[in-house]
């Protein structure tokens, strides 16, 4: 049950899929040449592997637990995330004004895959620190600024996202933690939120909860939101620490996976009041939330390509390892299970997944990159837009397909999947919760729909396309059954895509019911698409280098098979997806209440 | 939590699918008359809905447990099954002779949905005594069937099936276990099984497992295995229980669900030998263990649907209850989030994925009723090819679907899901056994491939194709937006059926590993296209009855409208498999081992 990082696939994609070399050139990014990197990654691949991977599963069958308002983390953890902060592993993304390392988003993201495939209730705790760091980043005062985020960056103190409430899952118009003013700049907070990973833990010093709530004369719904930091331990003038404020976790959550991750319930203002302090100005807290959210979706996306690869490296394994039954083609005796071929169907499915969903979320990444330093305005924004439209897709699509790998790699077990102490079946139950938090599925679909696709009339979706059907112009002139066959699917996938994007956008104002109803399996649709032209893209790369005889042949002709089986196998849904998705809304929406 | 059997459903599709009215003339039958095959549904449904169904989440919370060679069962497991016993339910389907009711197996098939709806966990014990029981009954001496079948029949005793050993997971070929003949008619066993379901268990007085083992001159693999009956207790010559064999239980599994089902290891003749008979003739134990096996994965394909339909049944009650977020077409405050298309999406797959598995297993079942009792014989031979074309499908189909739905059933529960004390999760872990028990999806497909398609040239697959096709013809001339959607794909999924058993038919000798690398995605093919057909039927009888003005029309609203959903977003997959299979072997194949 050991992780070895996929380097080579990784720097592979980040060099000839994410355009890596541009982006070392991008102004604030000239730090990040090419031998940093990979020294970057090197060392990061180490600490995953050998620290925190070897938790993973230990911390699954003797989780975190809670006694009297306090939650002792699973054994090994608080001496893993010390020394993930030591390494300075929490601020690679960070500015180094405050500590970080200052390094793009594209490099980032190779780390924050290795950290959630060797430990996702691990890597939830730095997930979630990020996500208050952005936060704080955009919308904190410059004494929020100087007093937390040096301590988040550095590993010192970590943070948390407070939305949910008992009442409240999806739905943030109906939050109700109110906040009251003092008239000395602070408010006292009261309220219940729940789900809350790592509300409360022993791995860090201090705990600075940022939290949704209402100001007593704050509209109602969502422009009536606003956030606030609500520290664990009040912090002094000095940084040092003060008292404890009134914010307790009265107990966590029995869950099917991620266990080792604490899931708070937190109550503030039981004792008079929990002391927050307002970030940014009164009643836009959403929109803060959303920086948060959007950089924790991407992440999350991460946690899905993690996941998924780990559970494709343990059946790898096993397929090697156990012996049984002949060779199909005849063998004097019983062989190894990768040869028997729905064995090997599993594998390639697992793998190619991970990989096209890799290869979306790292371009994806470089995007952001040029959309945040590029030095052309234009160029900014049109890679903004690019990202948005991603960010769904990639959040999305990479959950879902983290639970058709687990499953699968469970599968390839046979029995022994089944059982615990094989390892597999916690892939399994940790993928389920991906595609729900941070918005389930459905919520990044309806994002994809309507913020992203409908709103500019299908204008980003179709400049993607458009580079899409380049690349099957590429592969027409490439020759050979693999290319002809991507080229087949791919093509059949953008005419999909273009045909589903039409239909939203014509059909919005008349249908919206019957749009939505389509919501997810466009999501999906536009998840392997873009995933399958990603794999596209990889196998020309590839077979660049074999005709010029440079590299490693077999990892380059192993990338072009891999294309070809996501071609064949997973872009072939492509227009399946789109009958469900322009004619099947009858069906969805037919039934009244009282007929189910 | 609760479950409440879908008689409803359950009646319509005995009466006007699977030919209910024409089983009852069969001889043998004629005692299942309408009245009283209501009077046992309505009292099997009261039993499973008040006393098993109640269970289920107790008792994974708090599951079965081993301590010092002997298992305690879950709390009112014990209870359960004395009432099930007393009731005559282990004996619905098995001869009057031995004390059962001698029902035909399309009875007995929404019997065994409803207890596994119920708990899976609790309906194990049940599906593997009538493993047993079939076995003897096929080749049991008479001896034998007198001794046991009364015991396990009335469910005073239980049964085991012992195949599986450490080395030897799904192949046979591999058992060691050792039968050494004594000299008096019995043998001695020595050897370890694992996996064993009810291996060990309180209650009931005895357990007969029957046992996979080789004797001293048994040739090697799997034309060498006998099978053998080692009660855990010997059994009298006046039927009383003697001295404790030397069977015994040294642990049981910790597993990802089914947990309040104690699989075992056993551990035979680790003191002295544990005493058993010989089961018809010597090496040829694995033809009567497919007896029991066929039962079981036909039993097991139940099991999915029966989850399958609680996972259902509980999504649609949260997604009624729970207020979250307004109506997409406006509405004045939140709604019960069944009003949002998304997860009104889900439930219509749950719900259509459901209907179309349970329609295609009773048909089965009443297939292999006209096999078993019709008078003549070319009747009863041709019945018996389909129904076993059909076994591997609705084991294999039914339970990757169980999966699907209950996989749905946590996301339409949200962030709820996640946590255990809902009830959702435990389905989605439950579910991920029935792939793999009883053979794997890839030993069905293979099955599916060799014995039942390519080796009679594709005759009964392309005689059910004929069938499929004449609904088709019905079809198009019912007219309609449904009709013609339901159509379409119900041609579009005949067509690629039909590609794919020409294909594996014509390329098993020049490509066998070709072919079954295809093998799952045609087991899915074929398990959408005839479960597509059946709603089709279903449709056409619901339209018949509307247009007659007959019975309850909006259940046949509702049955049309989820057959138009099952067309569009479920039979649109077909041309994509169709691809799959036909073109997609040389990704599946392409890599070396050492590429992995």
């Amino acid at each position: 049950m050991s992780y070895k990082a996929p380097l080579k696939d990784m720097l592979f994609v980040m060099n000839e899929l994410a355009g890596l070399s541009a982006i070392n050139q991008l102004p604030g990014c000239e730090d990040a040449t090419a031998d940093t990197i990979e020294a970057v990654l090197e060392e990061n691949a180490k600490f995953c592997g050998n620290v925190v991977a070897p938790l993973n599963h230990s911390s699954d069958k003797e989780p975190s637990f809670w006694h009297d308002g306090e939650v002792t983390t699973a054994n090994g953890f608080k001496e893993a995330f010390k020394g993930f902060a030591e390494a300075g592993w929490q601020g690679v993304q960070h500015p180094a004004e405050f500590g970080g390392q200052g390094l793009p988003k594209l490099v980032a993201t190779p780390c924050i895959e290795m950290l959630n495939a060797s430990s996702i209730s691990f890597a939830l705790v730095a997930l979630l620190t990020d996500g208050a760091i952005e936060a704080l980043l955009t919308a904190g005062t410059d004494e929020q600024k100087s007093t937390y985020l040096e301590p988040l960056i550095s590993g010192k103190w970590t943070g948390t996202m407070n939305l949910t409430e008992p009442q409240a899952g999806s739905d943030l118009a109906a939050v109700r933690t109110r906040a009251v003013p003092q008239g000395d700049g602070t408010y006292k907070v009261f309220g219940t939120k729940i789900f809350i990973t790592y509300g409360e833990h022993d791995m860090a010093e201090n705990i600075i909860h940022l939290v949704l709530a209402r100001t007593p004369d704050a509209p109602a719904g969502v422009k009536g939101i606003s956030l606030f930091i609500v520290p664990k331990f009040l912090v002094k003038s000095d940084g040092s620490l003060g008292e404890r404020n009134d914010a307790h976790c009265v107990s966590i959550e029995h869950k099917l996976g991620i266990k080792a991750s604490p899931t708070a319930v937190l109550q503030f203002g039981d004792h008079g009041g929990a002391i927050g302090t307002l970030v940014g100005e009164e009643n836009r807290g959403l929109e803060y939330m959303f920086i948060m959210m959007n950089a924790a979706r991407f992440g999350v996306g991460m946690q899905g390509i993690g996941l998924a690869d780990r559970s494709y490296q343990q059946a790898v394994a096993f397929a090697k390892d156990r012996v049984q039954s002949r060779d199909l083609a005849g063998s004097p005796g019983p062989v190894a299970i990768i040869h028997h071929p729905d064995v090997r169907r599993m594998l390639m499915s697992m793998r190619s997944h991970v990989e096209a969903a890799r290869a979306l979320a790292y371009v994806g990444a470089g995007i952001s990159d040029l959309a945040h330093h590029h030095p052309n305005a234009d160029t900014r924004a049109a890679n903004q837009a690019v990202y948005e439209y991603l960010v769904p897709i990639i959040k999305g699509w990479s959950t879902e397909m983290s639970q058709d790998v687990t499953r699968d790699g469970v599968q390839v077990h046979g029995g022994m999947g089944f059982i615990e102490e094989t390892g597999a079946a916690q892939h399994y139950r940790d993928a389920k919760i991906l595609t729900i938090y941070e918005g389930t599925t459905a919520i990044q679909a309806n994002d994809l729909v309507g913020r992203k696709t409908v709103r500019d009339g299908g204008a980003v979706a179709k400049g993607i396309i458009a580079q899409v059907r380049a690349t099957e112009a590429q592969l027409g002139a490439a020759g050979g059954a693999d290319f002809g066959a991507i080229a087949c699917h791919l093509a059949g996938g953008s005419a999909a895509l273009e045909a589903v994007v039409e239909y939203m956008v014509a059909n919005m104002k008349s249908d919206i019911k019957g749009v939505f109803a389509g919501s997810v399996p466009y999501l999906r649709l536009a998840g392997i698409v873009l995933g399958g032209w990603q794999m596209a893209r990889a196998a020309l790369v590839a077979q660049q280098r074999l005709d010029a005889g440079e590299g490693d042949a077999s990892f380059y002709k192993a990338k072009i098979a891999t294309a070809r089986f996501f071609a064949d196998h997973i872009l072939s849904q492509a227009p399946g997806l789109r009958a469900s998705i322009v004619d099947g809304s009858a069906g969805v929406l037919a039934l009244a209440e009282d007929q189910f």
